[in-house]
């Protein structure tokens, strides 16, 4: 997989509100992966979650991330990031999430109490799959 | 999360052709994941890729894979399993990756010249999320 940067498609693809799953690793070294929002950002991939969630406790043992983002209209098209967390921050004003609901669902995020914490992700190889890319 | 057997209202949406994200191990245990089409049979997930696909290296060398199945009509709605590889076999008359097509795009796989490798993998962990699991 080539290295960083990244072209100029292939952003433009991670800059619009595609449906994303990020890996993570378990404590005991197993794969993890969930549905996430995402937000592209300065050649990084910010994400957010609350502090409960299990992922923020992987991430912060091994920050080591993969990150699928497919297209919308054709999941199978996609780009694959592998990465490493390079800032965990809290997000007191919900700043952040509300980025992300603004991005995705065009208003603030709905739990105003929400204990919001952001991962900051750089990527380090990149790959992309499918007719969505077949030109690149 | 809660062990095998899954509830009905989870088998019968992993029956259904969702969009999907696997997750595997690579070599250097960092997480590696890229979407999927799948089927349930049984109990098990079945999974096919080309032998070239570097996911097949990876999941012969460490059997450990997460999969998030995404609703198609609500992608933040999933079900996440955790489980391992309990089948390594050829498919060398693509009947496992012609099921897989007619199911995705109710026609055999296009590429009859496929070197088409089947994995089966047994869950041990299951999770659901989203609106689509609210009641259960």
């Amino acid at each position: 997989m080539p290295r960083p940067p990244l072209p100029d498609d292939v952003v433009r693809f991670l800059a619009e509100p595609h449906p994303a799953v990020v890996a993570t690793l378990r404590p005991d070294g197993g794969p993890h992966c969930v549905p996430t929002w995402y937000d592209w950002i300065d050649g990084e991939v910010l994400l957010n979650m609350d502090r409960s969630r299990k992922r923020l406790e992987y991430l912060r043992r091994d920050g080591r991330v993969a990150l699928t983002v497919m297209d919308s209209d054709d999941w199978y098209s996609h780009v694959a990031l592998i990465g490493d967390v390079a800032e965990v921050r809290d997000d007191p004003d919900l700043a952040d999430i509300d980025r992300l609901a603004m991005r995705y669902n065009g208003r603030p995020y709905y739990n105003r109490e929400r204990d919001s914490v952001t991962a900051l992700v750089r990527p380090t190889r990149w790959a992309t799959w499918g007719a969505r890319f077949a030109g690149l």
